[in-house]
């Protein structure tokens, strides 16, 4: 039986990125893309927990089923296995998204928020990103890095818990070479514009200037990145387990606890 | 200089459980309460990225400055970060959340979506949940819990990028027990009821059945709670380094991949 490969983004079912990806993903299986009907940046694992969600066919593509709704990228992978799906899906794929998702924007990101749901669903998800917002990107330099991840992911599958964060560098043609990575340690800085609306009321908008805390570590996503090569970063749904150690004096101060 | 405590909800400015734990909060230092202007349930890390955010002072409730946002949970902690705070805050305190963040509602959370902000920020935070959803809920019985933690997070401090997520059951009078716990592995079942509209197009609403994964194991936070006890869950924000020597494939996929 052909691999059952679904596939959600963050920039909407009309987006150049996520038709890029199922050009490649055919081949490999059979394809469902359930995407959102508008972009939805900047989402990451937000669900839509009191109105109504819409789930739309639309017309095939190169072989794909292809769905919108009218909801986040999660609640796109949700409403998938749920209503759409025939059966449990192989792999699940996000992307390719306008713009980088490494570093620190890996937590708002809703291409991997989509991702990291099919990972805490159980299946083995990658996210793809390309570092470029333009709407008419040039995603063929994506493609044998999509190719190579995707094959290697349905032979080898990945731990449970554990999803891929793929950031490929916008350079004209493909990488040469594919780095394991970590996220690199990042901050924004000063994150709003601030304006006064005609009756004296503050508001503000996102922007400010992204910030390399660890330039030099080349161990990174954006050390690869800044050097021509693509990224792939594990990361990693819930790892409170490993995490209790780290604070040693958690278990101490809940035994020394008095109501 | 008595510490800077910076305060967060999903559940609105309105709502009795940031109020129930401001109470607390005022005795430990100077608190300022930057919360959305509405519910945002389910938001996660959700960031505005495209709209304006309004920041509207609101009166000072015991002794705590207060504001609302037009945004999302991580909207008002980088919002209240960038331009509400005098400096940088010593501690972030969000809750106290109507409702569960246990087990895998804390990917969901825009409770813990707000800590997790605050940790991403560098900024020791923790997250506090009661497990009843009621607007009118007894806060009361969190008060030791609070006052426990929030005196150990200022004076131990957190490991850089771990915030703790801490749960309370609702039993009608303060737990006797914290127990430092692991994220229980659960998933949901039967996500959505299907409606038809009156042009014949199907749509959803989010519901469902929680299921424990491991009802066994003693060392999750849902064990703590369904025996009365609260339960605190240090939570990694970016675990990718720890991540990548458990995928044995991935060295050397990166390796053989040809453009």
């Amino acid at each position: 039986m052909r691999p059952l490969i679904l596939v959600s983004n963050d920039d909407s079912i009309h987006a150049s990125g996520v038709h890029a990806l199922i050009d490649r993903l055919v081949k490999f299986g059979d394809v469902y893309a359930v995407c959102p009907d508008a972009p939805r940046s900047g989402q990451s694992m937000a669900i839509t927990v009191s109105e109504p969600l819409f789930l739309i066919p639309q017309p095939d593509y190169n072989g794909a089923r292809m769905y919108k709704v009218s909801g986040t990228p999660v609640d796109c992978i949700k409403l998938a296995i749920h209503h759409v799906v025939p059966r449990r899906p192989d792999i699940i794929v996000t992307g390719i998204n306008h713009g980088s998702n490494a570093s620190i924007n890996v937590l708002y990101s809703g291409t991997m928020g989509a991702a990291m749901e099919g990972c805490a669903f159980g299946v083995p998800s990658v996210g793809f990103s390309l570092t470029d917002h333009a709407e008419d990107a040039d995603f063929s330099q994506c493609d044998p890095v999509v190719d190579h991840i995707v094959e290697a992911v349905l032979k080898n599958g990945l731990p449970q818990g554990v999803c891929l964060n793929v950031n490929m560098p916008s350079i004209g043609h493909p990488v040469t070479e594919l780095r394991a990575a970590v996220g690199c340690r990042a901050h924004w800085t000063e994150e709003y514009r601030e304006y006064t609306d005609p009756h004296g009321r503050k508001f503000y908008f996102l922007t400010g200037d992204f910030i390399n805390d660890e330039p030099e570590n080349e161990s990174t996503d954006l050390w690869a990145l800044e050097h021509g090569f693509a990224s792939v970063v594990p990361v990693a749904v819930d790892r409170s387990e490993e995490t209790i150690p780290t604070i040693q004096w958690l278990d101490e101060a809940c035994r020394a606890y008095r109501p």
